[in-house]
């Protein structure tokens, strides 16, 4: 029986290493973008989903933003869609919008409901258009021109938050429900607009003055020369941007932390969304995971 | 003057003519399931969206439960899904479930949402998985068989509810949100089916102790004998059954309608959708329209 | 039926045409001046019950305050009261402050309070004197002496407001009364004071941040050179003021529609209380009725 | 310094002697019918007021219902009104209901009203109708006819309450108000109805579930046979009617006590209105003062 | 790496095994009773509080009656006191019961307050006596008498809970601080009475319907023949006591955790103070710790 | 009966002499150390729990901080502490410091809340550890050295209080309950700290913005050459303490008054305690008591 109970008084170690962190998030807000890997495996969808119910009853108040995955090609493939390409950019038409919203709010936002669901939470799928959550506005990507002036390219739908009305997300959390969120807003003029997760993410955790902005990624976090750097802050990042060690697709992600840290988020998080549980390993270990961006 | 005069109070009177049911509705729930050409023709789905906002600042919790329209045909078409028939019934399989909610969920009721929020309402679509709102289990359909026994057919994820938890419409009501809800249920398995939208706007009825359902048809009501039938009781409903005299598609009509009476909703309206502003003119005007079932 | 469903869709759009303005008025305060043929004549009478119970209905909050009518002259008269009159102007002893205090509050306030109670509202009379809503003190009227110079004549029992709590209207606004205020109010040191109506609903208004101040009048608005003048600016006011265009018992209407938009009422309005429906047709409709003036 | 300090503790001494009754009153609500001599003379209206004011802040809630006192049959004089008389009794036409509402509700309500705001309140004067306090009907005395049948007869504009919504007390008390109510109410025809103002003190002390109903008189108590009788229980008061030893005047006093005990009102109190502070003194003393009347 | 998340993931694993007993007990009341070796040694004392402490972040309300400990005698023998023994039971006199207080509600509630703070909660230290808590009367001993018959003995001021007024612990639970309760409790008339601790938690568990009640004791749980039985019913424990295989100390803690389910507690443990972390064990984890008793 | 009502007269006068004073003091919170004979002598003790009763049930907030009396010296006394004196300083070393606690929170603390629950209030024992009310460092002594220069003494496990978190009386006083005081603290390091029982009160009356703060002592007051003085500002005070008329034990008395309106309270009282019902004296009669001193 003493192993058993050494056993028991681990797990309970375990769980009381937490205890500082529940003290300090104890009715904060927690932004986590969900998408990648852990929303392909069932290992790691069913792991995200354990521990946005347990998040919920720690006292802390998860609200999820997801993006598409590989579902939105596959659609879009299997109708036969016709897709322009600008410099490399697939052009959102209507015919294309009108997949995008149905995949993400009519089946990715509807699966991480029932799962969550199962696990003993009460999600509520939302995009940004319930609610009048936000308002987005046409966004032109602006590239050099063979001339080598700037240039602004219209890629169809493709929009960028202007604002974002949370009500909606905090009249859900006062009862206990959890706020799923798919990316997609309307435009003042009614147009239907996809937004990119991350930012969306970004915008609705300024909006709601979260505690923490969490980024899960196919990645360990902010590589710098192949070696993960856990703790950075504004200043570093500028500097490897400019140096090209911070490069491509996590230019956005950084971009993304910095303004909702800029906007009163306290700490934006870059994780592993590959490892079962980052989220929890993140919000309620000592050591945390992935990378921290601060200010500073 | 005098005549502009004139006019301006033929108005006021039009509005005041609405006075005794705005002091009879104030506060209360009205069900109103959404559907037919009503959600096809351009101006019958403006005027609709109208009358929930207008319903909505007049005090009254308008709740909306639409169907599917043809949008879902044209899908499964596009997509060339293999769909098996038994005795007439499609069967929806999984592929056909997927395709039934991204519809349901993903476009039709973001269009109502996109429709009401135009108007100035502050809509939030919902399916039945959302907050929990409802619960369901598979529907065997019961048919004579060959050798006049009766038989259960399998047509699939096809389902009927059980249950209704209506905290998640109470939330949003209180804080002056408008419920639109597609007819997407999950069972307790964690399967998704599909519901006929008039039985999951009666189900919802019921659990809100509504104050009326109202179906949107096209038809301008119960016709008996070709002739429009403005007010029914339950025993009269029974017989013209007996006789024929309903029949078809307006047999399932008449059943949730009675069903939810007997629930405690107090009155089941089955209106004309095809007409301009059916909602307002069946709560706001004295002759109503359509046809009224109560109790007796 | 066509023509039967032309008709009622003729009234819903008359109603829907009200929607914008519901929108913009949810949840205000409007506060009305009542008096003149609208207090007198028993059509119009009815008409402005129906439209302080409709507004109330419609999620708008009214607050009426009435002056007195003919039946104050009636009742000293009948008393055989002798009054004073000092450069034609009668002065307000305690016997007649009586019969004015008498009449206000315990006939006309009443009169009103049984007819908008049976149009289906919940109304309630006070007086400046409940619930400590008004303080007022002895108001001296300043006109030119023979000598040119200025001089103060005291007509006894007349007030001016100086204060105003709104609590008790805040009070009773919460659980749906609608209050009915009688121009009487207290002095500091206990006397009664017969204040104008028309500045205690200025005062009222004020102290309310209403939304709208309107003055039922038995002219058609402000008549510059016999024409109505729909919309005015202070500016605009105080020049047909020097030129006379404005003249007589128009001057304290404008002034006191003046004062009430220095302090924070953001439009005021003087129309024709001769009109069935005046309140409603200005509230509710694009034309308006009467004059409008604004800050500017 | 003694003295002076044995003066002060003597004056702690009355106060804490009021302890008990505080505890045993504190956030119940006592319904006080206000007339007589109390609502006459200037000491015993001033002390009347102070009663009130003390017992709001004491945490008590006081609401006073008013009689008309001499001042109504004063104006009908002035004003030559020619009045009916039936077997004695004045029968209450148009003419005669509208000088007593005038009376009641805009003087001497608002006297009252006056007075204890004077003292440090903040009372609300209403009447029945402010509110849908109370509905009333008309009220035909049953009378012995010659032939020794019953007869019943018409006595004009009189009435009985049938029902009353407390709400408008309740919303008042609430925010810290005191009601002060005349006993004017309305039928559901929207006749004015002039209604006794004891029993109008004991309907509204039944809607309340009032801890006590005191009526104050110009006697001492219930006296039989010359003295005052200071606790009586239902059967006592059944058997001095029956001999005769309660009579006159004071019957329907007794009968509207016994109704309210009936209905819920714990105990009824007739105490002299003559005495300074009698109302404190009932409530605030060991002794009490005039007749209790409980259950039994 | 990979190891260092394996540990991780095993850490979170252990917080995600707690899940279901979060859903299951968020928001109930839980009362422990503390004492024994969990209040003595240092490490224990740690633990326990942590284990308060966290189930309060934990969304669940924890309720503490302590015991004394050895500190009662040890201040006892300090002051000399002479102590009479009756049958072997010490008499609490006056002096005993002055130290008893004193070192109850004066030191351990203290010591408790302080450990629980320092580990992050918001404990309130109060003994029976404060906010009405419990009302007790004197016990009598019952023991059989030298000639066999039923005798009492008079064992000083020692009492017995008659009734508890959980108003005070509500108040504190709904702003988040932890009840901390000594067990001392005044009588009617005024004298402070020694009460048992396991007795005093039973009381305020059936007062609070709380859903556990929890006795810390310094043996494994319920042992019969030496083997610790990990569930139990009623029948079995009546059957356990007349085979004498639980008995002495044993049985007033089995009493006391049968009355508790007898007036609704849902379920009564008596755990292994000794065990580090023992409370928590029980509540989180699959395998639980100590003996059960349940109905039935 | 003139006699007795002439008396009972005058006992309501006495009642409503204090009506200014309740007007005033309406949900206003008051801060009263208690100490000296008042808490020693029998009489004088019952006369200051009715005292604080009465002023909870007028609807004002009292808070109690109690001091030791002659309690703590005779339990030292008993168990032969050995003490160390430092420049005629008693040192408190941890032995005493428990002695100290324990009959504070756990003796005297307790008769007071028998006492005033006996009365009929609801107190609630707290000491400064309960609920984090109070966090305090250990305070050193400064003295002249032998050389003429500032020295620091070290006088062991005393404390001045550095914050109050008022929290906890809040939510105590919100619920009718009356919190009792004990003045001891926790450091930040988890020491406990005896504090100065007029300091502590001076701190908890600034941090709930206290009305009043009051002083009980054994002397009639502020005494200047043998005369009370009835009202002190500031700069009197400053003068008298220069000249030597204010000295001793009255300068800390003083300077914890001044510190308390230099933070926001409104007046301080120092009054004689021995004198019966002193408090209630101070704050419902017209001379009032002792000396109040006010910012000036």
């Amino acid at each position: 029986m003493r192993t058993f109970m050494n056993h028991q008084s681990e797990k309970i170690n375990h769980i009381l290493e937490a205890l500082p962190y529940l003290i300090n998030y104890s009715g904060k807000t927690i932004v986590i973008k969900y998408g990648g890997a852990a929303m392909v495996e069932e290992e790691l969808k069913a792991s995200f989903a354990e521990d946005i119910v347990l998040l919920k009853y720690l006292g802390i108040n998860p609200v999820v933003v997801h993006g598409g995955g590989p579902e939105i090609n596959s659609l879009i493939k299997s109708l036969n869609l016709n897709t322009q390409f600008i410099r490399g950019h697939r052009v959102t038409d209507e015919a294309t919008m009108e997949v995008v919203e149905m995949v993400l709010t009519g089946k990715v936002n509807k699966q991480i409901v029932s799962l969550i669901q199962e696990k003993g939470g009460k999600p509520v799928g939302l995009s940004g258009k319930d609610g009048g959550l936000a308002i987005a506005e046409k966004y032109l990507m602006e590239v050099e021109a063979e001339d080598g002036k700037s240039q602004k390219i219209d890629l169809g739908l493709v929009g960028e938050i202007t604002s974002v009305d949370p009500n909606i997300i905090l009249t859900l959390q006062r009862e206990g429900f959890i706020p799923i969120i798919s990316p997609v807003a309307m435009s003042k003029e009614g147009q239907t607009l996809n937004i990119n997760a991350d930012t969306m993410a970004g915008a609705i955790a300024q909006a709601l003055h979260a505690d923490k902005l969490i980024l899960l990624t196919d990645t360990p976090g902010i590589l710098i020369d192949g070696q993960l750097v856990t703790g950075l802050k504004k200043v570093d990042i500028h500097g490897y941007i400019k140096t090209g060690q911070i490069s491509g697709g996590m230019i956005p992600k950084v971009e993304c932390c910095l303004g909702a840290i800029d906007s009163g988020v306290k700490r934006a998080h870059i994780i592993d969304g590959r490892v079962p549980h980052s989220v929890l390993i993140e919000i309620l270990t000592n050591q945390g995971i992935g990378s921290l961006i601060e200010q500073g």
